[in-house]
């Protein structure tokens, strides 16, 4: 890994919060998601054009919280590629608030192909691939 | 106009709460649109089967707040047809809580089809509209 | 009115979409709520801090739609001071992309005081009203 | 475990689709909320009561993707009481719909007194444990 990953900065929206006056645990994903497609934009992509073929379904996600985020609280979420497969990339996330540490997640999303309406995986393309793994300034270790 | 409307009923949800405490006013228009579609569901219809063939875009929403919805309150929406023009259906809806006025509100959504990857205004399919009306338990004055 | 208001901008994300490929009619209501609150913090003041003295509920939420914005689509949202009155404020908003109109709103807030754990709608407080007014770069006609 | 946990049913909302046309993945956590949520009512609490004296936030949240959900798919999440340490309680979750496996995901919520602002964690009330254990019908292993 040759850098620190991606970064991505905005802050708590008044609608995320919930009535125990945080941002609702499940913000924390569309976080994430909004960083990756920064991370996409960073790279010269946008994964909206590959949705029309097929798009990048997720298989899996996670979050693990340390500290809550409040109304208007900047925070930056940083992403690096943590794995590839021959067909899915894995995200990692680290997501941090003034410095301290609010939590880590990952999100796995598989490359695949509309075929006659069904969505088949397929091998992640690797200019996509390359253009990520640029843009994030971190490599997944296994390739 | 015969009957009082179509009812839908269910919970506020912690995910909607906000850090004042009560359901986020933005709740509401899914509030009014998940009514909607359970009308359009009472009626034997499926908004989102129209939604493939071009839908039934919004040009217009709008609410009233008289009291607040906390969380787990139980409340009622009641959707009415208020307005029918060649192209558009306004609803009407009204939300309650234990017999008290929550608020109230319109939406108004244009019939359109596909052509060409845009969307283009049609007149309201008769069947549609009658199906409606009659699942609403109430008429639109103007037809 | 002496400007063209306080302008909010970004784009529209993923989990704000809809399965009509477009951002959901109820996410222009977080849109204007984002662009008040950025508002208020232009102007030096938070309503997150107003949120634990009583807070701004909302009385009247609306807009109305004129073209769709898509996925990364970036839009501008302009908030002026409409109208005053002793307690309320209304804010308009216009919403524009590539300087074609999206759509335009109106939103109501209420200024309120929490007592015994009721709240009660007070006078606005003056150096609220004239911070906002000059952040806006416009004045209600009415005051 | 003596049974299949508590069942949870609704529908997908047309909100909660996005441009690909499913459920966005962020919506599982709201599911799996709302049914952790409708356990405790079946128990005979309220976790929002709760809430007001200190609650019971996340610390891990986790969703497995098997196949999606479309608009107005009714689907079910059944819960089950996976794990308890000395303050905190691990959920278990299983969406299906029409019998066929969605997804599966888990929880982690710590209990929490509020002192001094702070949120502290504190041990898990034996009856709380207890009815909630009974509402699903089934224990964790290691109690």
């Amino acid at each position: 890994m040759g850098s620190q990953g991606f970064r991505y900065s905005r802050r708590v929206q008044f609608s995320e919060t919930d009535l125990a006056g945080i941002a609702h645990f499940s913000a924390y994903f569309r976080f994430m998601e909004e960083a990756e497609h920064a991370l996409w934009r960073a790279a010269g992509l946008s994964i909206g054009a590959a949705e029309k073929t097929g798009g990048w379904p997720r298989v899996a996600a996670a979050f693990d919280y340390k500290r809550p985020l409040r109304f208007e609280e900047e925070f930056e979420v940083t992403v690096c590629i943590a794995e590839l497969t021959r067909r899915s990339i894995r995200y990692a996330f680290t997501v941090t608030s003034g410095g301290a540490l609010v939590g880590t997640g990952t999100m796995t999303a598989v490359c695949t192909k509309k075929e006659d309406g069904q969505l088949r995986a397929i091998d992640l393309p690797a200019e996509v691939v390359e253009r990520l793994q640029a843009a994030a300034g971190c490599r997944a270790s296994a390739e």
